[in-house]
């Protein structure tokens, strides 16, 4: 059961209202920019499937209940919050509400515009007495403007006089979905906002909030600019106090005659400023905006979003769904980190409170790569975010006996917030994803300066973490044991080939890092002995291979271990880890998520196309994918090996996730991370495209059906772009120094304005048969997971 | 900082009062019988450590927290609470209450007499007004009368004339320090039990109680025999109502005159009967003890235990510590278990409501060996109360998609009620364990009833576990993925040595058991395809061997790991757990406690004594003991191997554990496994006692020191007595059948009264040196452990 939403090349809009599907719609609709999340509810409030209001980094702390204690375990989770909501603008026509549930609703349609930046909704309404209006209204979470929001809400008399009351408000406290069944914590965060001032001054309110216990202050204020055709003018009254913040808009309308307000909202949180201080950057945002108005605000964010498809817009032809949903998800990833702004960019962005909001490590294996690509400076921004974090990263390692940083797994602030250490604590692999997304980053702006500022030291940092987690053998081969890699079906188990080779990565761009900034690393108390011993280490780095099956193993031993009963389970017992305890799941040969194949694709030049073919084919067949994270290392290695129908379908499937609720939880918001791979699929799967020190490479090949694919990369500040027909591809740069770049293992050097087409290389015969999936979980069918 | 008790051969004394060890002695002079157990709290109630009055199996339920759920995890947890506690009698003296930290104390003295099986004191004591009085009270819990608790208070003035008030009490919920640190918790079991009624009838007062979550209900009555050497007799009222019920004894004593009260508690539960029930069983039992009187119950006491030391005794001659420890221990060990029938036996025994007042393994691993040695009857009433758990653990195995059945870690009442999987859910060797005890106990009794009404379900349930647990090889090899031995210091490993051989004589148990009584395995449904499914994977199982080192492996990989850094840990770092993170202990060569030696011991037949000498060199030197489950393996492999030192140290560690709070929680209770190892460790130590399907065979082996050395053993209804000397052993038959035992490998035939003497074999040569413990951990320094 989910939403039908109509597929658009730049749009996905709905018609109708069925409150079944609310929660999944207002994840799908949800605006943000980073900093400010307004999920998708309706203007005035309810029905509702979640209330959504979010600042980024503002965050609850609560007890962490462990049934046993244990050295290390963290005692404090934190758990986004609603802040004051100020989304809200309830109706009264003629005093009865206007609610989706009551009256006649004669035309709903409610429609995200991918170019506009905007959310819009048209409603035609009869009240149960019989009274019709037409609602307008659009919304937009700017991105041009940090700190602002905005609706324009339009009412229009249709059939009859009506008598028209507009409650445009802030409110605090709403209640959010509990993450805990502990009820005490249920408790803490029921309503963990307490007011500290209200403020009104003629149209304008400001709500002055604190946390109980995190002790972040939150200022929300709204103005308004309130506007009629009717004969007489509304009156305006506001009001605020404690949780309410209330413009009262009176005004009656003949028919044909309208009312429009346009509310514009500021947010503004911290930790440390003053409450005044807030205040009066919330109330700024909120002036500046009247001044300019709603056209202009709504033509800044049209300009910043042309600004961002420039380079990121993906264009498909042959399929009308894809090509939706490749502009939906760069919608969604660009919109979740443009202004974050030294902030964590959280699993589900803005768009819900799935995960707590918590930042994981596929923000930088995931979405990182896609913002470098296609807006590195959305991508310096949360890479200056981990940096600010690095002491935290510190101390954790400190207490667990470890040298460097270790960051956590889960975290909003910066502090490890996960509860289960076999899949958090020891996923250290967490480190290398960040330490990759800063030599990935640094590699596709030229951003030395990144680099000398932050980026270095994050590389010696993990570095250092690497080789106190590591061991020698007797033969001087070198060993991380008791790790968890990216499969959350596997924990606690040595020389993760995934982790190994990403720790070599680590260990190397540490080593170049010093080369490059001696007095950096200098000042870090990095000499020769110790960049030595990273290079020693990333020589030696254990890589396990399972002789008699010829493939690699996932870490030592996995492919002696038993495999899964798939025939034994049921469709009705996936996702697995809801149905099998873990003990059973971890010693048995399945995958929840791609980690060996993530490797062949993350660690592409540490295998031979016969290894990744065999790797594949083992690893494929014992892939639940109850992981939204493990499609897009499908699509990429299925279409490098010679199954491009397959990686087609992976790239359906990641395709639908959010837009057909396909997991059955976008109701706790977007799966951004997955909605990034849709890019990865594409550009890697079916451009091929390779990032290494060598510089970009690609190898394009197009599915059945798939008749034209563009794509953008931005490499120092130009962009080049890919048009690939089945036969060609053109490549062009967008200005500066020429590029260099490998096509199908040839070299090109590309000029600015001086577009080059070659050839396709010859479709690549497949090495392997096409694997067979586990049985009810090919790619395509209906699927739980998360 | 520890009580200094008095060593004395049968008792266990103590002079003076010192609170700050109260808490310990309160644990180390704790009466029991299994049933009821009364730590040995002052009379008068304060100043106190903890108060504990317990009933084996009266728990309350409370909600476990977890900060991450998962799939088979506990929901509900249970927690031993106190019940109304009968010990109390307060006194007043010219209305000053007496207590031991006022006024002037000038004799105190405590004793547990381990013949007479009671705790007596002695006190004169000075009160702030100068009023001076002799208390004496002897307090027992009966072993022969199951229900009742008897004390024995006498009061005499000594120099002046006082009036002299008893308030002898019955109070419900007295307080329990908290288990956990969850708030919500701790409010749930602040005050357990409700009160349902309260009964006074002459000199007798009844309370009952229910507790409020897992509607368990108990009667706990007292009355009073109460007379005087007085000029006017005492007068007594009684009264009671809701938590409390109180005797009032008021008399006025002149210099050298007395009052003596005798009280008796009577204390019923149940989870099923009526109320009335439960009341009439309660007052009955002090019925019949005050038709008896104070000194018949005292008498039958005294013989229960002469029943008992009759085999139980053991005779150190040459060490008067250990002599006094090990009595202490068997007191301890059979007092924990004596009348516990058909209830679970505690780790802490009844002393103390460390870790919850919960059952574990080690209860079938090492104290039901040392009961079926010494009081099969106590062992056969365990092993009912494990057999009326089996549906429970059926429904557990179903749970985790196992076959058979899996006995939970942590228990009072059959359902699994551990918080940390890895250590509690994976560590299915408790399931051997129990299998283990059965064998063993229809072995050392003869008792086929048993073995046809519970023993064969139990061991067929659990080989069906075993069977679904393992996985065969491409050669043949049958292996045990991904599960937890008895080293906690490592967890979800392949192949863990002990678990493999504990789990094919598992196997090869059941498939006796089944062709010995083929209509209950029929019933059963085992077939002939499944004992020869269980005889193959027992021939099967795997052992793993580091053919490099020529040592076993603790488990698959154990010893390719990163060695613990000994030198880099000061000894304010132990025990590990509390100060390093499982991941890392998990991944090193580290062992909390004896693993593979408790193997070499365990399963003894299956290694070659060249292949002991190695593992023990290679183990001990990498066990911290961080465990009071290890030594005693370490006692008996380390006397095996030629290191009787090394043994005698270890066993020096067990012996002061409790007597000298060796690791600093006796508070908690007492360690009764590892009292029981004090036993084993003497046995199987310095006796080389080994049982097997071929019957019992002894290596004699004295330390220096140790001059001599009797025991008695417990074989099908008679008792078999070793004299050990230096130079010989004299083997003696109570009665029955003669019996075939080995001596140094000799076979040797013992007719009843007929005793033989034998030379001890020539000392064994050590084939590796003595081990080098970890810096710090060597055996006999102060410890911290668990």
């Amino acid at each position: 059961m989910t939403a039908e939403f109509r597929v658009e090349p730049w749009a996905v809009g709905i018609s109708g209202v069925d409150t079944a599907h609310l929660a999944q719609e207002e994840s799908v609709l949800g605006l943000s920019n980073g900093h400010i999340g307004w999920r998708g509810n309706l203007d005035e409030g309810d029905p509702r499937g979640v209330a959504g209001s979010y600042l980024n980094g503002v965050f609850e702390d609560h007890p962490m209940p462990h049934a046993e204690d244990g050295y290390g375990y963290p005692e404090t989770g934190q758990t986004v919050i609603n802040v004051p909501n100020g989304q809200l603008i309830r109706l009264l026509v003629d005093d009865e509400p206007f609610d989706v549930e009551h009256g006649r609703v004669h035309r709903h349609d409610r429609r995200l515009d991918l170019r506009d930046g905007t959310l819009h909704r048209e409603v035609e309404w009869e009240s149960t007495e019989g009274r019709q209006v037409r609602i307008t209204s659009t919304r937009l979470v700017s991105l041009a403007h940090r700190s602002l929001a905005a609706i324009r809400y339009r009412v229009a008399a249709t059939d009859t006089p009506v008598a028209i009351t507009v409650l445009s408000e802030v409110l605090a406290n709403e209640p959010l979905p509990s993450p805990h069944d502990d009820p005490r914590v249920q408790e803490l965060l029921a309503r963990p906002l307490e007011p500290v001032a209200a403020y009104v001054r003629g149209s304008r309110a400001t709500l002055l909030h604190r946390t109980r216990r995190s002790g972040l202050q939150v200022a929300v204020s709204a103005d308004h600019e309130v506007s009629s055709t009717a004969a007489v003018a509304p009156e305006v009254t506001v009001e605020a106090d404690g949780d309410l913040a209330r413009a009262r808009i009176r005004v009656d309308l003949a028919p044909g005659e309208e009312l429009e307000v346009v509310k514009f909202v500021g947010h503004e949180w911290s930790g440390s400023l003053e409450a005044q201080t807030l205040r009066d950057r919330a109330e700024e945002a909120v002036e500046e905006a009247v001044r300019r108005g709603w056209d202009d605000v709504a033509t800044a964010q049209r300009e910043a979003l042309d600004a961002y498809w420039e380079c990121g817009d993906v264009r498909v032809e042959g399929d009308e769904r894809l090509q939706q949903a490749v502009r939906f998800a760069l919608f969604q990833v660009f919109q979740a980190a443009a202004r974050a702004e030294v902030r964590s960019v959280p699993g589900k962005g803005l768009t819900g409170s799935g995960y707590e909001g918590h930042t994981f490590w596929d923000f930088e294996a995931f979405v990182l790569p896609v913002l470098t690509s296609t807006a590195p400076d959305a991508a310096l921004q949360a890479l200056r975010w981990r940096h600010a974090t690095l002491d935290r990263a510190r101390e954790r390692a400190r207490t667990l006996h470890l040298d460097g940083a270790a960051f956590p797994w889960r975290t909003i602030d910066g502090r490890e917030s996960s509860g289960y250490w076999p899949a958090s604590t020891a996923a250290f692999h967490i480190n290398a994803a960040v330490a990759g997304a800063v030599m990935q980053y640094v590699r596709a702006t030229g951003d030395t300066g990144f680099e000398r500022e932050a980026g270095a030291e994050i590389l010696i940092e993990t570095a250092r973490l690497w080789l106190s987690l590591g061991r020698w053998d007797a033969d001087g081969g070198f060993h991380i044991d008791g790790v968890t890699g990216p499969d959350e079906y596997s924990a606690i188990v040595d020389d993760n080939v995934y982790t190994n080779l990403a720790a070599r990565r680590n260990l190397r761009g540490a080593v170049e890092a010093a080369r490059r900034h001696p007095d950096i690393a200098a000042g870090l108390g990095v000499d020769d002995a110790e960049t030595e011993r990273w290079e020693a280490s990333a020589q030696a780095m254990a890589v396990p291979f399972d002789e008699e099956k010829q493939v690699h193993a996932q870490s030592a031993g996995f492919t002696a271990h038993a495999p899964w009963d798939f025939d034994a389970t049921g469709p009705e017992q996936y996702p697995l880890h809801s149905y099998f305890p873990y003990f059973d799941l971890y010693r048995k040969q399945v995958l929840k998520q791609a980690d060996l194949v993530l490797a062949l694709y993350t660690s592409h030049e540490e295998f031979t196309r016969e290894e990744k073919a065999r790797a594949f084919a083992y690893y494929d067949a014992l892939t639940v994918r109850d992981s939204s994270l493990s499609a897009m290392a499908q699509v990429v290695i299925a279409a490098e090996v010679g199954h491009l129908d397959l990686a087609a379908a992976y790239l359906a499937e990641l395709a639908a996730l959010d837009l057909d609720d396909l997991h059955g939880n976008t109701a706790e918001g977007l799966h951004i991370a997955a909605l990034a791979g849709i890019w990865t699929g594409i550009t890697a799967g079916f451009g091929g495209m390779r990032d290494s020190d060598h510089g970009l490479s690609f190898h394009p090949r197009l599915p059945q059906g798939i008749t034209r694919l563009g794509f953008g990369v931005r490499q120092h500040g130009r962009i080049l772009h890919l048009d690939i027909t089945p036969q060609e591809t053109t490549y062009r740069l967008s200005a500066g120094e020429p590029l260099s770049l490998r096509h199908a293992g040839e070299e090109l050097v590309l000029s600015a304005g001086d577009p080059v087409t070659v050839q396709n290389p010859a479709p690549d015969p497949a090495l392997t048969p096409e694997p067979r999936q586990p049985r009810w979980r090919e790619p395509g069918r209906p699927r739980a997971g998360d």
